[in-house]
């Protein structure tokens, strides 16, 4: 048979190409694009595609099935990206992909292209040397993972079952800290989103006229949000932190190995001091607490100077980052519960509870707290990852949680009861979500160098 | 001599038809029309009229002196409007005014040129009877009221000194509560006027990759904020307080004579409770207590749904009201002190200090507290004006001190010391700085016929 090689730097370019916008209907034919050739790429290295409907933008679900007795890995990735306006900001053109420097320049290189590029060229050089390879795989490709993955619990009730015949998913979306040293992701943070209201009288009073009479819905605001902290900086709702695990020595150790310091830290985020929580260091916090922030908060006069209003209504935009164990909609019901105690009568309270999701965990073998009943086939993954990734990049991974969330791949655990095996390919430097995002070459070719071995390992070739 | 009697319905149809919005360029004509007309006015009634050239708009000085030996009144009044759109809102044009079931409806009719007029035209038929009427009288009309009056200390600068020569204001720019019902006002709030803003990082935040270690400025700004009053209401500011003259018996009682209930303001506003501090009832809160209030909170996503955003700074407008014997500038000091002192140090502070106005508070004679030195004519006007409203609206006046600022008073008294007799003549049906803004034609006839009264016994005719 003719083995079919990807070029990474080509595949990478051409995929970049095709502008592939989620959020924004004017780019509908570049997702149907960017959704062809990635379906193409997989035809060509053997996949058979099937292309599933959802209210937007399709799924793409490829499976090269052989054994079932073989190992199964899921890989999932997206083939959409941000929107890259403003873009004056950028030094070349957003969607032409321009090489500068050892890097590649342009809207999706890093987040989730470059690496969903890194996979299939690693398995187009591996199906080279082994045509049949003893290792059935699937592929999910998302086209809404930029506007939340609004289809993928659909997805799952239709799909759940087949995916759960799988051993375990292989995910690149996640961050490291430069382009010499991977992070193996051990962890996401959960997500709690809720806004309050509070309002008082119809509309807006003269504050000198009505000033001392009313409860101002800005100090019952002001009052409900400050009674949501200690005073120590840990969250201030009753049971909050009930289920949280502890944070586990090894946890630590390989946090140390972390290439950042609390002062480099301080430096970066330009702030005058950290507040981190429960006894937690800064870079710590970020990664093993849970949060409970204010990410928007408004009422009343907004302008220049000022205005001498009692502002009819006040709102909060709150979300919560949750840890392993703890159950998302259950804090939901606690925050909720606490800000209904503490609202005074003065004003009424409104709530839109928003979406929640869940934290998820991962715990690589042979760690004091691996499960017992880890898949043979995860556990050799995570050890061949390790020694895969010391071999191309020089230093053994790091295994860390981390602060952010991807609720798709608790989803693939709480729904078809796959663990995840993340490696990191973006760094700080690659700019995602914003102008100028990039890809390190240099990286790139390591990563597939990398997963070559990791999926020869899998395979036990 | 020849009388010239002003037909107070003509006059205020005419004054009203000069659109004089202070605030918008484009109005400037008309502000040079109500200028004159008013000034005009004022010369037919003998009055020698200097016009006071400001950075804006002129201010009217008019003189009609005799012997200096005769009681000598300053009439306030200001000759610019609010400005009148949304004009779709206006049953008929703004700025042609329109008689229905007793009302003359137009911007400005009640502020502040039918008081205008009411003085003016009771001053023509005192005058037509007494040609020679023993009172020396100035006329102090603004153009910038309703922008703040900001050329009115440089006026002070220059006139203050021969103001000070008069023996008291005559000011119709407060209100009463119905057309049967007049008020005398007998106190304003100061203001206090300032903005914090507390700064995190540097750039806004991903609340998953830093959430936890760092001090989220809305979490600052609301526990500031949060601080700032105690549970019972009060202001938790030391010092806040320590100047605060005690609510006298006569006052408490003035006030239940007031033609509205706790029941009656709870309906209008429809807030679900009150809550005034300090063992006041919220019909005294608003007049006998000061306040800290926030008019204006903002920082991080403002717009539908949710960012997961740490935002760099956030805002809060704050203006207290002061009651009368606080000191602005020291009250704007100790609340500025309290900010600092519990600004954590996860943030920065930065105070925008806007102006501050004095309190102001006369008393009327034969009250415990009133002063030894009133001037005998105040005291004879306070008592005219008591018999005069009595006859002509059938019910003594209430004395009431008031929740809103009037700035330019407490400048009169501080600056020329001049107290102030402040007969209310607008009522809240007249919709002030509102579409529709109107004006009672009975009230109207019955005030004129009140202020004949008070400029004859003042005069002693």
């Amino acid at each position: 048979m003719s083995f079919f090689m990807i070029n990474p730097l080509e595949a990478l370019k051409e995929y970049i190409r095709f502008p592939s916008v989620s959020t924004d209907p004017a780019y509908a034919d570049a997702m149907v694009g960017a959704r062809e050739y990635a379906s193409g790429l997989l035809e060509q290295l053997g996949f058979s595609v099937e292309v599933v409907q959802t209210d937007l933008h399709p799924i793409i679900l490829a499976e090269r099935l052989g054994d079932p007795a073989w190992p199964h890995v899921v890989i999932y990735g997206h083939y959409d990206v941000q929107p890259a306006d403003p873009f004056e900001l950028w030094t070349s053109d957003a969607f032409e992909p321009t090489v500068r420097d050892g890097r590649i320049y342009g809207r999706g290189t890093a987040d989730n292209k470059g690496p969903t590029i890194v996979h299939m060229a690693a398995l187009s050089r591996v199906l080279a040397e082994h045509p049949e390879l003893p290792i059935n795989l699937t592929y999910v490709i998302e086209g809404e993972e930029e506007i939340g993955s609004p289809s993928m619990p659909k997805f799952f009730d239709q799909y759940a079952e087949r995916l759960s015949k799988a051993d375990f998913i292989l995910v690149s979306d996640t961050g490291s800290p430069n382009t010499e040293q991977i992070v193996i992701t051990t962890a996401l943070r959960g997500l709690v989103d809720l806004e309050i209201k509070v309002r008082g009288a119809k509309v807006d009073l003269h504050s000198g006229i009505h000033g001392g009479a009313v409860y101002n819905p800005l100090v019952a605001l002001t009052e409900i949000c400050a009674s949501l902290h200690n005073p120590d900086g840990s969250v201030n709702v009753p049971g909050f932190y009930d289920d949280v695990l502890p944070v586990l020595d090894w946890e630590r150790e390989e946090l140390k190995r972390y290439p950042e310091t609390v002062e480099s830290y301080q430096a970066m985020l330009d702030v005058p001091a950290f507040y981190p929580a429960n006894g937690l260091s800064p870079l710590e916090a970020v990664r093993f607490g849970p949060t409970l922030e204010f990410n928007g908060i408004g009422g009343g006069y907004q302008g220049e100077g000022s205005k001498t209003v009692i502002p009819k209504e006040a709102f909060a935009k709150i979300t919560c980052r949750l840890v392993a164990n703890q159950d998302a909609q259950k804090t939901q019901d606690q925050v909720v519960a606490a800000i209904e105690a503490r609202c005074p009568k003065g004003v009424s309270l409104h709530v839109r509870r928003g979406p929640v999701a869940e934290a998820y965990l991962v715990v690589p073998p042979e760690r004091p707290n691996t499960p017992a009943n880890q898949p043979e086939s995860l556990a050799r993954a995570f050890k061949s990852a390790d020694s895969a990734i010391e071999n191309s990049f020089g230093h053994p991974p790091i295994y860390l949680r981390e602060g952010g969330s991807i609720p798709v791949i608790a989803d693939f655990s709480k729904r078809a009861g796959l663990d995840a095996l993340m490696v990191g390919l973006f760094t700080p430097l690659d700019n995602l979500h914003a102008p100028d995002e990039g890809f390190d070459l240099g990286l790139m070719e390591n990563a597939i160098s990398a997963f070559e071995r990791i999926f020869k390992d899998i395979a036990g070739v």
